[in-house]
């Protein structure tokens, strides 16, 4: 299953996801046993600031504290298809700075085809993931030929991905409203 | 009928938009047999970039590709008097860039007047109207005072054919959220 | 009860949300007579715009006229304690501008405990509050270190706000979309 979820800059997006995760696959789901089977925590910023760190500390100090970090500013898809080949959850936080360092690393490259090898690898993932990325066009954009590009990019992967997600969800100030599953 | 259909950039609002016309009016909709008639793509971009071109060529080269291309940057309210008279449909992509030029070239004009004279001409209308148009007030509004006038004006816009529409949705990354109707 | 109106700028949230307090309160909802409990509508702007002013008038003239406007660019947790005692309704008219406010003359207080004194005194008070606030976070952030405090604190605080809310609604182009309650 594809999961993703959407939200402006600190709405909650990145705890709400975390507190699906937990809900859905402690609930069961078809899953082993709570603790047997692999999360991962994928952390896409390059710097982790304070409020990611403290994000993953409590991560780790939680209960049941079974949580893999992984750092994975650029090679999302080959991580992906690399670890997601047996059951278990995949929490990516965020696809925006991703997006943002293949932008900064690799600007020429061709980005449909980078956004359909995502979706794929995304496809072929056993393990449930959820993808937390920011909606960015709600707004004026700033002058700059740098931002419109983000701006167009971000718009374009987010389609991509909530295309071929099963669920996707909005997220406002904390709440979340349903856009899709 | 009017159709409001709102987004941010490269949200998906105009691919949407044309999905809803085709799939609503191929299915008849009491309107006379497909391809008997007009339906009018309603440009308001002065300067057509290539992902508009590109998207008014994939219309012409649809299987039933009975679509008029109208290029109306500043008349729109004259021109759908003129063409409305009609059954049939009519898509306007965008309203926010028609505001834009209004503000351009009439900055000094009576807005809330001009936005009641659209209203009025959609509502007269035979033809069904579909306009799509950007939600720009979910951010910071960038320093300057054309725009925090264009950011007011758009607000006001939107407000006031949201009212007055049989339809309103939000799209976010592609996905269709119904506000009215 | 506590009530939570989010909207980006020209967004009709004010609106909206006076005209449910009228349709609310009018109704009856268990309040004494119309014009025999409180009404306030609390103004957070230092300086008010000829918008606001429009506001403000027309509720005045409105029929039953019964509102009182207190001016609270700051002190609005003290407010609150002592004129939520009794039963009746308080619009505060909005929550961005005093948390703009609070940013530029206390910038280096501890924001989480004042967004939880707030919460603490909407909680105590025997009157409804209906509380506007802006949506900012859906955009791009222009740059500079003071916008993007402003974007962080605003987010934490609709959160904040939502989390205890009764209701929580997004406004776009005027209509409603419920998040809660």
């Amino acid at each position: 299953m594809i999961h993703l979820v959407l939200g402006g800059a600190r709405s909650g997006k990145s705890r709400l996801a975390l507190n699906r995760v937990l809900a859905a696959h402690e609930a069961g789901a078809g899953l082993p046993q709570s603790g047997e089977w692999p999360r991962y925590f994928v952390a896409t910023a390059t710097i982790l600031d304070d409020e990611m760190n403290a994000r993953i500390e409590r991560h780790r100090q939680e209960r049941d504290a079974g949580w893999t970090l992984a750092e994975v500013p650029l090679d999302l898809v080959g991580w992906l298809r690399e670890h997601g080949q047996q059951p278990g959850v995949i929490l990516v936080d965020c696809l925006t700075l991703w997006l943002n360092n293949q932008l900064y690393h690799f600007p020429d490259q061709d980005f449909p085809a980078l956004f359909a090898d995502l979706l794929d690898a995304l496809r072929r993932s056993v393990a449930d993931v959820w993808l937390v990325s920011n909606e960015v066009g709600l707004g004026i954009i700033p002058m700059g030929e740098i931002t419109r590009r983000f701006v167009d990019e971000a718009g374009r992967l987010n389609q991509t991905l909530a295309a071929g997600a099963d669920t996707v969800t909005l997220v406002v100030a904390g709440l979340p409203l349903a856009l899709k599953g």
